[in-house]
């Protein structure tokens, strides 16, 4: 189930693009500055939408090394505008756009491990549905919460998009 | 990887009624009814906290039914009390513990439809992925943010909670 939640992730990214596009049009309709929204948060002591989006796109990129193998590439966190958070996401769709199913052959066996964690470590099936997942899931939210709460018109079909519906049988 | 996520589904409700227990005390400590957070809304046009849990809840109950073919047991939403929601989040959490992995067996080929699909339908497999895990995850975590953003003080790893993590090698 890793490749096909790597699809999954790569849909959720490409509907977090479309609230930030719609998130610059409001701006643009309201006669502000799209950027104001990168410095918003829902509290005074959590992460700003900027950073929410930079720890979604963080937490995709390195399951994909930790589950693969193959090493992260580091990115600066150096976002100012809404077109460079755009950037952030794009780079994550084209590393998705690059596995296959056979990359995350053994997945649920690597070893799993940070330096904080001093020696301690994770199966990479623990580490993906206890920490991958709900971590997306969380920054992904609660960007969407940023922009909800400050006015930008975005629903439920927004968040989930596009599924993949067959037709009736004959 | 479907009674795993179950379980992980279960830890994060087991987390849910933890932050309701420290809005709970929050509200008391500042001394106003605690029923007060049930109300609570993001967006004007958003679902207040209490509809936030009861679809976090039969998000799950529904995903149980669709993937092992026993029947969800229909609920009232009536909860006016944060004890209310904590016997509601109770009930799923009971649910849980009665499944195994027999439970989901062929679950991935299961067919997964709604009246409002008028005759469409999904896989098992591409409903949980494309529906039920990105559908629990964002009430859950609206949920916390409603919590958060009206000052109830919880973090990161409250969202989270424990982690299977295994002892340093020898």
């Amino acid at each position: 189930m890793y490749i096909e939640t790597m699809v999954q992730f790569k849909k959720q990214l490409g509907q977090l693009d479309k609230w930030l596009v719609t998130a610059s049009e409001y701006a643009k309709s309201r006669n502000f500055d799209p950027a104001v929204f990168l410095t918003l948060r829902l509290a005074p002591d959590q992460f700003p939408l900027t950073r929410q989006v930079q720890i979604a796109c963080d937490t995709v990129k390195l399951a994909v090394a930790y589950l693969t193998g193959k090493p992260a590439q580091p990115q600066e966190d150096t976002e100012t505008t809404i077109e460079q958070l755009q950037a952030r996401i794009g780079s994550i769709i084209s590393l998705l756009d690059g596995l296959t199913a056979a990359d995350f052959e053994g997945a649920a066996k690597r070893v799993v491990s940070q330096p904080r964690w001093k020696g301690e470590w994770m199966t990479g099936e623990d580490y993906f549905i206890q920490h991958a997942v709900p971590n997306f899931y969380f920054h992904l939210t609660t960007a969407y919460a940023i922009l909800r709460h400050n006015g930008v018109v975005i629903g439920k079909r927004d968040y989930l998009g596009a599924q993949t519906k067959r037709p009736p049988a004959a």
